[in-house]
């Protein structure tokens, strides 16, 4: 029987556990959480995403700040910026929205982030502490997925999960989470890539597939067998004109005809991307913690 | 046919390489290299790993220092000490011969380390910059082994390459190294472990095989198909009463056997064991570059 992975149910699970948590803090005199943002320029999708980070803080009790600057700040107001965002004592985590003017090197302010503030967990020393196993912020999506397994109790130990993507962000973090040491991990995990010579047949030996190379309905019924868990991070704008909005999301599986064949499968929309904000909650709540 | 990976020649070559450009740099007024160790206690291992390490440095015309100190200093002195060293403009990288008294925080040590001075590359901001690409001190076995396949001209890109282990300074780097876009790497990777339930059919796949697990003659001529790249990284020291030592150190791979079928294949010893410590000289003449 297959079944739904339904991520914004279980975001919306996670929201109500967070802000408990948050009226806990508040009630035994704790400081609540502030998490900051930094927006550079007017781009339309960082606009929506740091406007659904600010409403994701006000629904679970964080405090929030927005710090925007025009698309002709210089590289040094920026690390100015980060640099007292760093001192900040009331700031628990900070995010800088990517991306920058090409004019900023986005490799230059992330190094300048305080790793212990770096809720993105995009600076090195973070991804370093991933591998080594330390304590450490892991980012949004990789972690959404992790506890997306956990949520629905999914048995990784010694299962064999491809990992479709090396993408800093989303392919080479989740096959180190799924191939280490630890339950919901344990995994043997195969990297592919445009590189990739078989790819099909690596598929059909998965009994786990996290589909993150961003080209839509890449994966396809003939590629999975019976059973397999399939996780799709593909988040594609597709031409939509009979849609109000005129585009849709689509994902990197051809869910309509793979669905049938697997044990779980996360939608698009709905699946892997509500739990993004989510891990950026946790993210926040830990640094508060530190 | 057959071809041996003779790391002990591929060493030499590349020391004489590194003592040609020490004296360029000398014959255009730079400063010699200079590389520092520490070393705690007395253990046989460590003594003998530090003092191949300072001949080496000794051959190539680096400079070298060796600080010691009893089994009882504390962790503040050894703090101290690495601050001192970080400061210190004549050193230009330094290492801290693990394992450490159990009273010493290894990982409070590590992380202690200049990333700069950090030529050992244990620090989690050489390991995150590897994730990312970026230049960065890059752990000694995994560099060796990127240089033999390089020496050797080893086709990786589209190969299905199994590494077996997931330790932070070998398996799990080399797991990421192979799998990077770029010459010598751009391969489809599988990290194998403890866990893994099919190891045998992975391995009849492979095109590369890094076995790196500690297990004696581990790996057998039946898990391997013809023409397989076989990088053996076991080093355990096994009894031999007729030797004059009383022991030999015995790889994780069943060479004899094994051999006849590669294309490629490293010995024990002599393969990937002499890399190690040319590994450590070219990131103390990388840290004087930067």
């Amino acid at each position: 029987m297959m079944q739904l992975i339904d991520g914004k149910a279980t975001s919306q699970t996670i929201k109500q556990e967070i802000a408990d948590e948050v009226k806990h803090i508040i009630a035994n005199g704790g400081k609540r959480p502030h998490l900051a943002a930094v927006l550079v320029g007017n781009d339309g999708g960082s606009e929506s995403y740091v406007a659904s980070k600010v409403k994701a803080c006000e629904e679970v009790g964080f405090n929030s700040s927005l710090v925007r600057f025009n698309s002709d700040v210089t590289e040094n107001e920026l690390l100015a910026c980060v640099q007292k965002l760093n001192v900040d004592s009331d700031i628990d985590g900070f995010i800088v929205q990517l991306p920058l003017p090409a004019h900023i090197s986005e490799e230059k302010i992330t190094e300048a982030i305080d790793p212990r503030k770096d809720v993105d967990g995009f600076h090195p020393v973070n991804l370093g502490k991933m591998i080594l196993g330390m304590p450490c912020f892991i980012s949004a999506t990789p972690q959404g997925i992790m506890e997306l397994l956990k949520r629905y109790n999914i048995e990784t130990k010694g299962k064999h999960a491809v990992v479709i993507g090396r993408s800093n962000i989303v392919g080479r973090p989740m096959s180190i989470l799924l191939s280490q040491k630890g339950v919901f991990a344990d995994a043997t995990v195969t990297v592919c890539h445009s590189r990739t010579a078989n790819l099909k047949e690596l598929c059909l030996e998965a009994d786990i597939i996290v589909a993150a190379l961003g080209k839509p309905k890449f994966l396809k019924a003939d590629m999975v067998k019976q059973g397999t868990v399939i996780i799709d991070v593909g988040t594609t704008r597709v031409d939509a004109p009979d849609t109000k909005r005129g585009w849709q999301l689509i994902g990197d599986v051809d869910f309509e005809n793979i669905a049938p064949k697997c044990s779980y499968i996360t939608p698009v929309p709905g699946g892997v991307g509500p739990m993004t904000i989510i891990s950026l909650l946790q993210n926040t709540l830990k640094a508060v913690k530190l």
